[in-house]
């Protein structure tokens, strides 16, 4: 494969995001095009990013992608959607403007490689975060300037989120052809600077349905996912970018819970239905209620997703206490030193009256591990050339 | 208290009604007037019933009443209600009729002894048993002929459809002083003698929030119950009495599992979000879902009220098959002669396939003990002055 054609490597790096109006169910299959807005934090790339390279050369004779250092099938559907749509869009642009500033064509193959520096044990949506990733890359790699919500949408809905820092809207539109579906910045990862994120990993139970045909049988079978989807998302994503706005955690956190609890909600009334809150979630849901009440206002808020864990918003100024309280609920049940990891968290000392309120039965070992972020930025590119993920050769380097 | 005035005593008995289309949420408090309309199964009272002895004296001097065995606070907003209320029909009835059958008048103070054929750790609705049984045996002693819904329903709204065997509905009614709000029966207890009734006692958890606090929550904060209440159920009170009529397993089994699913999704839009199910619930639905998909149609259906208890529905040539299922996803763990009460029924051989089905990880002892029953008839006056919970000086007997 070694040869003297030039290999044109891009890498970059892309963020996970957490939805706090949630995306449940879509109004067109194949474009991916949803049946309400939603609204999301991206988490800080300091704890959780994928990283892609993407590499293009005459040499290459076949598209291919390895993902964590293994090949996958490039044939996938929604990999395929994405390629065609991004050299679509470099034609266009080719075609818009005579002279080409890249040496090499859009018809040329790529390789891509694609890894994560988090577990996806963490069973968080890593999808959105590569999905998001693969489109701005190859974007640069093709010299793309559009906007590419619908690169990434094409991959994983939620993956247009990705594409931005700070809190993201995604933009249900209303046109047929989903030019109108896009994910635009709310505010930018600075403006919120106390804002915590905890990310509660669930000791992981069976195999849950997956989101994908989750969400299609819900739309086929929930009369209250249509009415939720219809009546009340609109005026939720409002009073959310609000709440935004006005960093008034107060309502964010209210109504982060309420839209996790109603998403879960319409997944309880799918049929057959549709359960991935565990026991331990619902301890966990428990008490982040206490402990408001305790506090006399909501100075802590749960979302969950399409499974167990639980993702934790707070301030600065609460995380010590509430890692505290979650030890004191959930000891830790081996090598504790590694059960908190990210962002430093104080230790704290718990109130008897907190310890009173939390009392009830611990459950040791419930929670594994607890990840601690902040608001982050969108995706970045890595001009260090040993950021890259492939060799001179196109080919992952052995790794490090 | 012994003396020669006479005393009046009636002894009655009433059943345990299940609902198919759930009841949650009030339009009234005061009133006990529903947001929707329902409509229930009763039970046989050969396993579930309430026996309820009313006697009066002009020699008592004041109401009493003692329910299984202990005397408890005569003063219950509730109680007194449903004592108004009867007596006020009793004194409508009498002003209406010059002549007075009775030997005593309405005035008369009462005495009241109420108990249950099973344990209230069954966590069945045993409120709605025991205040139909109080209105219907009130009724008798004080004369009262007209239509009970209301005295019944002023103890516990659910009580309303215990005044009836069979299947009965609950129809909310549109008046502001609930005259319209009263309970009709659909089809008599004779008209599907194939039905079965399975309730699941599982394992206590912690204590639940109760029903009455609860459904006010909701009313407050849940949009779903909301539109629930105003545009779901409508429809299928028409489409559940279709299925009762035309005796439609496939489709009552059906409705019956959509409707309960909704009503805890609606509990899960509370805020803060209420949870009756347990772990243990989640695997019966799980289990009667593959038990349905196993046989490729709906042989078996599910209901859970405010509590993680399943009742289970089905038809008499599938209880063998199904109870053999239980036993071997939840292996009795004590005692196993006593894991089934109730109708008999006959050990059976699962397939091979269905085990595989079955397969994985059993939970010994999450199910306490099976109840199997089936449709049953209305309240019941027992003339044998033996079956008086009350002696002849209006004190309960002491137990045999």
């Amino acid at each position: 494969m070694a040869s003297g054609k030039p290999v044109v490597a891009v890498t970059c790096t892309a963020p996970v995001n957490i939805a706090v109006i949630k995306y449940w169910g879509k109004r067109d299959e194949k474009l991916i095009l949803p049946i309400n807005s939603s609204l999301s934090v991206t988490l800080h790339q300091d704890q959780l990013k994928t990283t892609t390279t993407a590499a293009i050369s005459r040499d290459f004779t076949e598209d291919r992608i390895w993902l964590n250092g293994c090949e996958e099938d490039i044939r996938q559907p929604r990999l395929q959607a994405c390629l065609k749509e991004i050299r679509r869009l470099a034609c266009k642009r080719r075609s818009g403007s005579p002279e080409d500033p890249l040496p090499l064509s859009h018809s040329c193959k790529v390789h891509i490689a694609s890894e994560n520096n988090f577990p996806t044990a963490a069973g968080l949506a890593s999808s959105a975060a590569g999905y998001a990733c693969l489109a701005y890359t190859l974007a640069r790699v093709y010299g793309v300037e559009s906007d590419l919500s619908e690169v990434a949408r094409r991959g994983s809905g939620s993956a247009c989120r990705s594409l931005y820092g700070g809190f993201v809207e995604w933009q249900m539109g209303e046109r047929a052809d989903g030019k109108d579906s896009i994910a635009r910045q709310v505010a930018p990862e600075s403006h919120w600077p106390e804002l915590r994120v905890l990310i509660l990993v669930v000791s992981a139970g069976k195999k849950l349905t997956g989101s994908t045909v989750g969400m299609q049988t819900s739309v086929e079978t929930s009369p209250l996912l249509r009415f939720r989807a219809k009546e009340v998302v609109p005026a939720r994503m409002v009073e959310m970018a609000r709440c935004v706005r006005e960093r008034d955690f107060q309502a964010f956190g209210r109504l982060t819970m309420q839209d996790s609890n109603q998403f879960h909600a319409t997944c309880l009334d799918t049929f057959p239905p549709i359960s991935y809150l565990s026991d331990t979630s619902r301890r966990i849901i428990h008490l982040v209620h206490r402990f408001n009440a305790l506090h006399g206002h909501t100075k802590v808020a749960y979302t969950f997703d399409a499974g167990p864990n639980a993702v934790i918003f707070t301030l600065d100024e609460t995380v010590a206490e509430f890692v505290a309280a979650v030890r004191h609920s959930f000891p830790p049940e081996s090598n504790g030193d590694k059960f908190l990891q990210g962002l430093p968290v104080e230790p704290a000392l718990l109130s008897d009256e907190l310890k009173a309120v939390l009392g009830e039965d611990p459950a040791p070992g419930g929670i594994k591990y607890i990840i601690a972020t902040q608001v982050g930025p969108g995706p970045q590119v890595l001009d260090d050339p040993g950021a890259h993920l492939l060799g001179p050769d196109g080919l992952p380097k052995p790794a490090a």
